[in-house]
């Protein structure tokens, strides 16, 4: 659709919301909602529902450097704890009727053959970015395309609306890397605890980013950042992104990771960003700024800070609300209700009498 | 259940989201509300579902004094607009789920003949709080009474949670005559522009809720005041707090009038307390008065002042997942992810190999 068309959507769309029996703007964050939602899908009659949490599982070799609390195999271990359906992300996405989809995209183990685990290992984790680039170029690439796969996948199963998580022990350093590089911020303020370091491991994790910038030569590209930075989870969660425009696939996103993925594919490709719904603000310091250099308002503020979509697929009820009532909610004229210039005349005389 | 039991069941549940698989703390305000929804239920399996939006109509005296943007008549128009379906709240109860019940307390009309309205007419609304208590002694207790009689048919129809909704042409007034009454305030801080009042009209419902303050003795109990300053379907929402302890069922509070009615439970009755979840952040201006009152922290803010319960149902889903989260979600055990202890041992095995 192009912009022409877009505007006229929107026109519609807010005469559409001016006339449902309700103070104007009184519904407030739920209209803007149903209003993007209606602008990612192209449609006057958006949905919500169904909707797919796509998640995926990489390792990342800057975890052998103590900048998790957890270690390393938990990333295979919780892959198979969200195809058993136990993951936090999964009980949200049975409460919300929502699918989830498992990709094993660069896990440190052998290949899972579990059913429910989509096997496209790219690689057995990335590369320690202290070091060396996370990513070859061909890494890369195949690990966007993954994620492009998955959105088409999604949508030929029915999506109309994916959230992206991920799972991958050590992958909060990742992303700070990737904030502070492309905002041009110290690490130290691009570094939070992720999943609770603190003190030493604290200060090890900035020296972890400190060295993974000192790599960069400067004026690296945002898709060369990420190939130099990321993970391979968090260039499948770009590559969703990118693929959404295509498919007017809303894109609903989680907390810091998630969100420095959409980030990155807002800069690479700029049609992206209507596609977007922020889904929550997340407790990991970084995000905030993630948010800021996005021009984003999370619709949930819960002190969230797990990642794996759940934050995403917890705001995927409130679009499915405001669809609903985009949809389907009463006009002045419809109801009967008398709307406000009724009133001021009607009010006038009734205090007239 | 006594303190000793309600206690130990705190234990019970915190122990059991401690071993659940995720940072601790991770998943903070859903832990919370997992946390209360077991306490208000008295049960380690909390349950979001099945939920019932309660709505209660009825009219205000000095509605007909200009302190509303809407027609009085517009109270009427929009119970009939509940058992059609559609009002905003009715679009986010489909979408999530849950059951709506109207309830005509006091709307100034005949007696509805609607199937879905439940004809409980107290009165055709209250006396105007400027010149007149706004109830009888007999009008107010029989308020309450529906009230309590509407969450005992929810429950004994199978809700678990209920959702406390209004719809009052002029109750802003009211609920602010209340909230200013109750804690002391100027009537200039307690009112705001309700459907959107402004200007003259502004100062008019301002000096509405002065008169209506000049007219008490000072000393009154929260009871009294309701009496006095209240709505018919303000004392019904008192009354449906006030019946949830003995029936263990949750109440998520909406906004503003409803926050004031939540409030004046807890006044009158403490142990209402816990079974209150407050389900978003109003923009009308009062309403952070009243959630600072109660100490309330919502679940939502997104910039609704609608009222009809919308914000309430809104955050139903919240109270699914979050349940939904502490029922089935799996611990490190059950599914095999290693801790965080074994993560400080074999992290520093890492390291120093």
């Amino acid at each position: 659709m192009n912009d022409q068309a877009l505007a006229e959507l929107r026109a519609r769309v807010q005469q559409e919301l001016d006339q449902k029996t309700k103070p104007a703007g009184a519904l407030g964050g739920i209209d803007a909602l149903a209003m993007a939602v209606a602008l990612a899908q192209e449609t006057e009659r958006p949905h919500g529902l169904p909707a797919t949490a796509l998640i995926f599982a990489a390792d990342h070799g800057v975890s052998r450097d103590g900048v998790s609390a957890y270690p390393r195999e938990v990333t295979a271990q919780m892959a198979l704890n969200f195809v058993g359906g136990g993951a936090a992300v999964c009980t949200f996405a049975r409460a919300a009727g929502a699918d989830v989809q498992v990709y094993d995209v660069g896990v440190d183990c052998e290949a899972f053959n579990v059913e429910g685990i989509h096997a496209v290992k790219v690689a057995r984790g990335t590369a320690n970015i202290r070091t060396a680039p996370a990513m070859t170029e061909s890494e890369c690439a195949s690990a966007l395309e993954i994620g492009q796969q998955a959105l088409v996948d999604a949508v030929n199963a029915g999506a109309r609306v994916v959230a992206i998580g991920e799972m991958g022990i050590g992958n909060t350093t990742s992303a700070s890397a990737l904030l502070a590089a492309l905002l041009s911020i110290p690490a130290n303020e691009a570094v939070g605890p992720g999943t609770g370091v603190h003190g030493d491991a604290l200060a090890g994790k900035v020296r972890a980013v400190e060295d993974a910038l000192a790599r960069l030569e400067g004026g690296e590209s945002p898709r060369e950042l990420l190939r130099q930075l990321g993970g391979l989870e968090i260039a499948a969660m770009v590559g969703v992104c990118l693929a959404a425009p295509e498919h007017r696939c809303v894109v609903v996103v989680d907390g810091f990771i998630s969100s420095i993925a959409a980030l990155y594919a807002v800069r690479i490709d700029p049609r992206v960003e209507k596609q977007l719904i922020w889904g929550h603000h997340s407790s990991e310091p970084g995000h905030a700024l993630v948010l800021k250099a996005a021009h984003a308002t999370p619709l949930l503020n819960l002190q969230l800070r797990l990642g794996e979509g759940s934050g995403a697929v917890l705001a995927f009820p409130l679009l499915n609300a405001a669809c609903t009532m985009l949809r389907e909610m009463a006009t002045f004229g419809s109801a009967g209700v008398s709307d406000r210039e009724a009133a001021s005349t009607e009010g006038a005389d009734e205090v007239a009498r």
